[in-house]
């Protein structure tokens, strides 16, 4: 697995010489590195993971296959001494996550090289994904999915939306997560017409809606799961927006294809949400792709110019948000094969009434 | 509060006409704002917070007494048509926490401007607490000790690591936090030698060192937590080295005042351990400053050139590591005053054997 990654990231490298990463995730995905401080160098012969003494053994069991150094001085300085860039020109570094401050070290470091700041190398290698990394990804998945039904045993009128999110947490983990894939959302009534609140104090009432949206990681890989719930009796005009938010979700199912723009396959969602009448309620992109990072190219948006590329995982998840009552989202987890969409998520769609 | 929060911060500024702040604590610091992206133009006579459509409502709320800008277009652009920074010359930008990229953007966008980096204004600002601040990191520490206390009942050989943890961050929930400040370490036996470990598959035993390092967030501000805890009979070699890091612990609390340079008061510890002779198993830093973010300004190690200021909050936390063996740290969270250290853990240090 490993070789293919190196073989299809020099590949990416063009023309540069070396590409300096420090982008962690990135790190991760290139070298099996899991610390929380490294640089790795990767070049057309060489490839060198540098990091300090406080990961020593960690990084020699992790990393197999890259030489190691122990860094005493800066990472950028022990790049140098190390002779990793030894006649390298021309050396890209990841412009979109290193710190300007390090840039400059990196610039004093390197007086002759030219630099060459590059976006989403690494990031469009790990795109693809193999078969280890699906094997990860499912299986993020599968604990998510048991503790939503766990999660639907547990749900009364007068829970706190916070008490919801700390049982998600803790039965994740307690599945084998390592952790979460962010905090998890859970709002009822009318806050769940906020797509980026979190979980709040509000207690949970009879007859509105609950969007719970969560995912954990395991192995590094990320699960992304949204289901919207009511306790007793759901409304007319709730059980109304979750039928258009599952239409709009089977089309976008439906549209998925190697080859489509995301811009056609967000629009695949929107148009059915916007033919329903409510266009403006729709206030976020369909989906994202999903991996080492909870938020991954593409970016499945009305402004992407970016294409749906086979073996990636993309998540689906259109909603209605409607200010004072409240909303509706569902959110799948979607592997792009030849043949469309093969589903990650294997629960019901529908609106879950309890 | 805010106020005088704001005084300093443009005391601070110096011969700056503006700061941009883009690290978000600094931007909730100042501002009140906790959303996930924004920036914070600070001047000597304006304060604009300018963010997207998605925050338009909770900025409002939380941002009270700034110009707030909803951006469009990029956060940079928008600084620059809103008048934000009309009349800037000599404008700030935080260089340790923006990126690369964004540097550019910024560049590109204000041409005729003096971008200078900066580093640690709103750190400075943010070293020394309020009555509100203090107020709420106690909440956030009586959190984790009374979690702690809980956890004492649970402990049992044969449970996981991973299953404490899972048990820590689910209470710190319950009780009222808003997460977890990081990922709780619970290291047992040989694991508990590696300082920057977290929580794995290994099963607690009898007669093993067990360490617990963990925190929660409350209002934005962090507890910090660790304490080191046996099954069973403890042995004779983690009774010693408790003793000796309990000792260095007592010592560094007794050096705490204000002016004292960090290095003197991590080596007040150090000496302790080194006398021991275990100088060579203390392998990390003495202690760090504590509020919006778990690690912030002064680092006391024996490399800073920082000094202990009156108002800070700090931890003190040597340790011990013995490799197969295990180790033992003790952390506690001190406020520096004038006559020293007030103790804002209240739980005992002694070795726990259960």
């Amino acid at each position: 697995m490993t070789r293919s990654r190196l073989h299809t990231a020099r590949t990416a490298l063009g023309t540069l010489d070396a590409l300096l990463v420090t982008s962690l995730p990135n790190i991760r995905y290139l070298t099996g590195f899991t610390g929380s401080s490294g640089l790795a160098v990767l070049t057309h012969n060489r490839r060198v993971l540098i990091t300090d003494s406080r990961y020593r053994e960690q990084s020699a069991r992790e990393a197999s296959g890259w030489r190691r150094v122990i860094s005493a001085a800066g990472i950028f300085d022990t790049a140098l001494s190390s002779g990793a860039l030894r006649g390298c020109r021309s050396v890209g570094f990841e412009s979109a996550t290193i710190s300007y401050a390090d840039y400059r070290r990196l610039r004093s470091v390197l007086p002759g090289v030219h630099l060459v700041p590059t976006r989403g190398i690494v990031e469009g290698v790990a795109l693809v994904k193999d078969g280890r990394e699906l094997a990860l990804l499912r299986r993020a998945i599968r604990i998510s999915e048991k503790v939503f039904g766990e999660i639907l045993g547990l749900l009364r009128p007068g829970m706190r939306e916070r008490e919801v999110a700390a049982e998600i947490t803790f039965r994740q983990r307690r599945e084998g997560a390592e952790r979460d894939s962010f905090d998890p959302i859970v709002t009822s009534g009318s806050r769940s017409a906020l797509p980026h609140a979190r979980a709040g104090e509000r207690k949970l009432r009879a007859g509105e809606p609950i969007i719970l949206d969560f995912g954990c990681m395991v192995g590094g890989y990320n699960s992304d799961l949204t289901r919207t719930v009511c306790l007793g009796t759901a409304p007319r005009r709730l059980r109304d927006i979750h039928a258009i938010v599952l239409h709009a979700h089977n089309a976008a199912v439906e549209a998925v294809r190697p080859g489509i723009p995301a811009k056609e396959l967000d629009a695949s969602a929107r148009q059915c949400i916007a033919g329903a009448g409510y266009g403006k309620r729709f206030i976020h992109s369909l989906g994202h792709g999903l991996g080492l990072r909870v938020h991954e190219p593409p970016r499945i948006a009305p402004t992407s110019s970016e294409i749906i590329q086979e073996g990636a995982v993309i998540t689906i998840e259109p909603g209605i948000y409607l200010p004072k009552f409240g909303g509706v989202r569902i959110e799948d987890d979607v592997l792009v094969t030849k043949r469309g969409a093969r589903m990650l998520t294997g629960l019901s769609r529908e609106l879950v009434v309890l």
